[in-house]
């Protein structure tokens, strides 16, 4: 998992039915050191997420329709809202 | 998911018979702030999308396939038109 | 999906069952003005393909099993013969 | 799969509830050499690790939540602690 | 697939059950005129290899699991030893 802050959102009225419903991010991944890193990218929220600026952590590639009851094409999904981060 | 501009479309006669009747189309990935990023790559459409410069969203590794009710070999598949974006 | 040119073919008796009988191809990924892009790959043959210089596209990751009746570790699967390109 | 090191923990009361009791570990992916490469990601935690600086190793994608009983959103999952490493 | 040279070995006491027994070797990608691209990555054997300098190649991602019985959570899994390339 990576994560990243919220920094947009998508709106498309022609899209995939399963995707009714859902929320598109656009995010920006960051480091874990919490600097941007990479470009920002589209996911699908799963918990409530889309304040601006706010840090989440997402799934990518095959596990991103596991939050959904139903399949869902979706590739980046974010699936939890980070508190703190510890170093060691 | 990321963003992409239709830019062209693949002629092929011979191919894999699940894929009979679904336009390939060029695609350049965009960033969100809509400037092109990395190479065009091929997806097949899902939703009627294909006209030139047209913005639109889409799926890629093991999720391309579930917009097609039959088992499908694409990788990247187009799943949304995207009517606007708002950064926050 | 991306496009490629049959570059040359990989020889190997010993090798996992399901793969046996298809041609293990290599594949030199080029771009959608069909220069080359990046270093060539690896791809199982699904259509026939082998050509030198043919132009193919090919799906990778997940997908890539799909064209086989049996499930096969391939990774990269060369799914159609290019005719032509259309830039729009 | 990637060797990496154990850098820090990432805490999150709001996520999905398959990945309730599992620690989420920040890790340093490293080089066969063991130098750092690339940057850092957070795994999930199947065997017990999380010292500082132990050295792991960790599989991504279709595969990471295989370790798990249920389906879980994870993509990058820690699956074993490195003894020892032989060059030949 | 890609083809890649066995280097050096990984031992580890504490894994993942299902891959006990089966050897990871470190393994260095190589380009199709044989030359070392990208960094090393530690691969699950399926086929008995494991001489040094030997030539092989391997799948990744989803099809990594699919040369073993049980589901092993490998991503990148040596299916085959190279005997010869020819260019086209």
């Amino acid at each position: 998992m990576n994560m990243a802050r919220i920094i947009g959102t998508v709106w498309a009225t022609r899209k995939h039915p399963t995707l009714e419903g859902f929320s598109l991010q656009i995010i920006q991944p960051v480091n874990s050191d919490l600097s941007p890193v990479g470009l920002p990218i589209v996911g699908t929220d799963s918990i409530g997420s889309g304040q601006p600026d706010e840090l989440i952590y997402y799934v990518t590639s095959g596990e991103a329709p596991i939050p959904f009851d139903k399949q869902c094409p979706t590739d980046v999904t974010i699936i939890g809202i980070v508190d703190r981060i510890v170093r060691k």
